[in-house]
């Protein structure tokens, strides 16, 4: 199947674009009714560094790509719009293999309001999937950045924490299998994230202050927010929210579960700066539960409190490349 | 060096942003104050596919992302607002060489009022760059699709054609060297194609009434056109704007010098219609030479007419990919 036959293919696999969208597949670029804000992000994933076919469908692969960029729209507060998704395709992929790609991003799509508005298809010697993600606000006081914590405000996270990383550990058959319950959920969670997209709305509606995803864990997006505010993050390790099955993958692996928690990354829960008065009103408009982990201080990057403290020296050289 | 160290020294290489862009690097997302309608394209550049970097320098493999995505936006006739890069690099890459890609990027960016205002890093295999680019426009008026061309109008083209393909087989010593300054204009061609933005917008406000960039070439490109607005282009062969030296090279290579201008692709120049009593103050607002290749007439597809009519099952199968 050639490049012309495949689009066509793919756009059959698309939902009709909503009335904000004028022009898409079929031109030589889409054309959207604006709102007063554009918010974009775009992401990548690559075979064999944030997946692998062996351990993804390809409807996880396009799923992931898209959920990853949504993810930022998230931690920004901003509401979904568009996709544009460019699909790098080795010719070992079957078509079918490439059209699953953009049925699990359009399953996605649906689920979040975003409108997959245009895209490229090319050959390439690896599988590379990259979506750019543009989200809209009607004014600069909806959104949340990194930059907006100040000291002496609560710092909390949205939903469970290292169920990717454990997932992850489970798919690459790196531990002992676990209950069979509890390796669904956790692979799951790794195959398929979440993107916070209401519980990011939600935050900012109530008043966060500052925001980030957890795509890398804590130990490196807790350090960006806390550089963004210039302010010390104080994060409780006995506060850490891990989702059921953590501890018991991390144990199994002779690992400190709290440090998979905060290195492992891809989670996609939002850590988030508030002040503390308005903490519970956030609980309630949020559609996730929230934790709090500890607060914010005067001073710059973590400061672990409680558990075992992880090494820091340890945690300060993750990163996700 | 690290994604992070990477990431920090790629926002040193580019310029600061405008005023529109509210929050850009360093946030989950760029934010940027929106016209009435955005325009969207998403464009992929892999190694060995769409470039070899023993013919492309890093800083052709960037520039030539960016015109591929902008020279989209050119055909819609939208105002170039900002750019989202995605970088995904071999190990085998040296930092420097990702840093020249970005320059590469952001020379055009300045040249052509874009703003790189956001992007991605990651490992993958091979190299591929992928340039997802937003334009604006105040009023659906000013935009210019594929399809609304009607029978009885002139087709045009700017600039010249064949130069990148010549340019292409010279780069890969597929023909004997021809004259010196030649080589250097058609290779610079090939590596440093020109995105038509001011004669795309010049061609709208003239009155075009459909375009498209030519990415893959008249035969594949013109196809699309008169397949979107319902019409058949006659082509007349003896028309077409040969860059000077691309007949020289066709002819080393016995290859047919039109075959080769409408199959080759990559010259980024635009395919338009518009009525004929418009083509004057089109010539007179473009800041390239246009050129009348013929007319739309009723029915499908295109037609050939003049010097040696191409093999027109020959052209039908070639795609790009």
């Amino acid at each position: 199947m050639g490049e012309l036959q495949l689009i066509e293919a793919i756009r059959d696999v698309l939902d009709a674009p909503g009335e904000r969208v004028v022009r898409w597949t079929g031109d030589d670029a889409a054309v959207v009714r604006a709102r007063p804000f554009a918010v974009t992000s775009i992401d990548t994933v690559a075979e064999g560094v944030h997946f692998d076919l062996s351990t993804h469908s390809p409807a996880d692969v396009g799923h992931k790509a898209l959920a990853s960029a949504l993810s930022d729209l998230a931690a920004m507060a901003a509401e979904a719009g568009e996709a544009y998704v460019s699909l790098a395709l080795p010719e070992s992929l079957a078509t079918g293999d490439a059209l699953q790609i953009v049925s699990g991003m359009a399953t996605l799509a649906k689920l979040t309001g975003t409108t997959i508005a245009g895209g490229d298809v090319v050959r390439a010697a690896t599988l590379v999937v990259t979506v750019s993600v543009t989200g809209w606000a009607d004014s600069q006081d909806q959104l949340v950045g990194r930059d907006g914590a100040t000291a002496g405000q609560a710092l909390g996270v949205t939903g469970e924490l290292g169920a990717s990383g454990a997932g992850l550990m489970l798919l690459r058959r790196a531990v002992p299998s676990v209950d069979r319950s509890v390796t669904e959920a956790l692979t799951g969670r790794h195959r398929r994230p979440e993107p916070r997209l209401a519980a990011g709305r939600a935050l900012a509606h109530a008043g966060a202050t500052a925001m980030i995803d957890l795509s890398d864990g804590i130990a490196t997006d807790g350090r960006h927010l806390a550089r963004e505010s210039n302010v010390r993050l104080e994060i409780d390790i006995d506060a850490l929210p891990l989702a059921p099955g953590v501890a018991e993958v991390a144990a199994a692996a002779d690992r400190d579960a709290a440090e998979l928690a905060l290195t492992a990354g891809e989670d996609y829960e939002l850590l988030f700066t508030i002040p503390p008065e308005r903490w519970d009103a956030a609980a309630s408009a949020s559609d996730v539960p929230l934790t709090r982990l500890g607060s914010t201080l005067d001073g710059e990057g973590l400061h672990f409190t409680g558990g075992d403290a992880p090494d820091l020296d340890l945690l300060r050289g993750y990163e996700h490349l």
